[in-house]
């Protein structure tokens, strides 16, 4: 199965020349959906991951049923300010200006195996304060994983992790 | 396994009075996250579900996983201004003004079994919302299920399908 036939291309969204990557339309076709879990787990299925972390909100679609299968804990990163309880923080930068992702503080045990999960990799701002946020807790994040990554945005570059990534777009 | 062990209770989020219910105690307890989503799984596993519609953001930590599961597609539902491509639209009541959720128009079709899936019952808002949308698109709603429901803000009333939540609070 060919996992890019079911990805819808949007122009021009959220602006003008940007080609959108819509996932929704892998998403809610059972199979397209299913392999695309199924191809994660077979890969991490004998890492020992202890948590999974996955970022707000279509993350969490990838995430979640991954930590599932791989009889993990599951935990979200969310924008400051969504979680309720301790935490800490790291910022990212956006187009214009800055914004901050959060975890809490007793997320992740010092030591523990550590899986970032995220539907898109672009410029890679996101996920690089993910793994801060992991490095905060002292957990050992073994690879950050992503269903889509859009290579010509080079967000490879300054991640200094193992990245995995299912379906690859060079233009 | 008793669920309710597992959230944790924080005073005043996001505002005084309030006795917020943080789930993400649980979904990092691997056994407990698991046990969570099989006991939806064991509900509906033979009720031939061909979509599950979860919402934006901490309802697709419950609902993606049991999509997979139940082998079904996975629709989120998301805030205004976030799907790229034809929607629909529902309103509804925040306490303040009104928000509206929107889902993709192709999302489902005509007469294909949904069942929504969010992670707690409050007031009821979202998934009356949630309903409407699903209507909207005419699809057969089987049922609308919940981790946590909070029975003593009667979110129930007004829901005219069947509720089902796994977690109860009565006070």
């Amino acid at each position: 199965m060919d996992l890019k036939n079911f990805i819808r291309n949007v122009p021009d969204f959220p602006k003008t020349g940007v080609q959108f990557k819509d996932l929704t339309t892998l998403w809610k076709d059972k199979l397209a959906f299913k392999e695309s879990i199924d191809i994660l787990y077979e890969r991490y299925k004998n890492k020992d991951i202890h948590k999974i972390i996955g970022a707000e909100s279509r993350g969490f679609i990838v995430a979640s049923p991954l930590a599932y299968l791989l009889n993990s804990g599951f935990v979200p990163v969310r924008k400051k300010g969504k979680l309720p309880y301790k935490q800490v923080e790291a910022i990212y930068q956006l187009e214009y200006g800055t914004d901050a992702l959060s975890i809490h503080a007793d997320a992740v045990r010092q030591g523990e195996n550590v899986l970032i999960v995220d539907d898109l990799l672009a410029t890679g701002g996101t996920v690089k304060a993910m793994i801060e946020l992991v490095k905060k807790l002292c957990g050992n994040l073994v690879e950050v994983a992503f269903l889509v990554e859009l290579e010509f945005l080079k967000g490879r570059k300054g991640i200094d992790v193992p990245v995995f990534s299912i379906i690859k777009y060079t233009e």
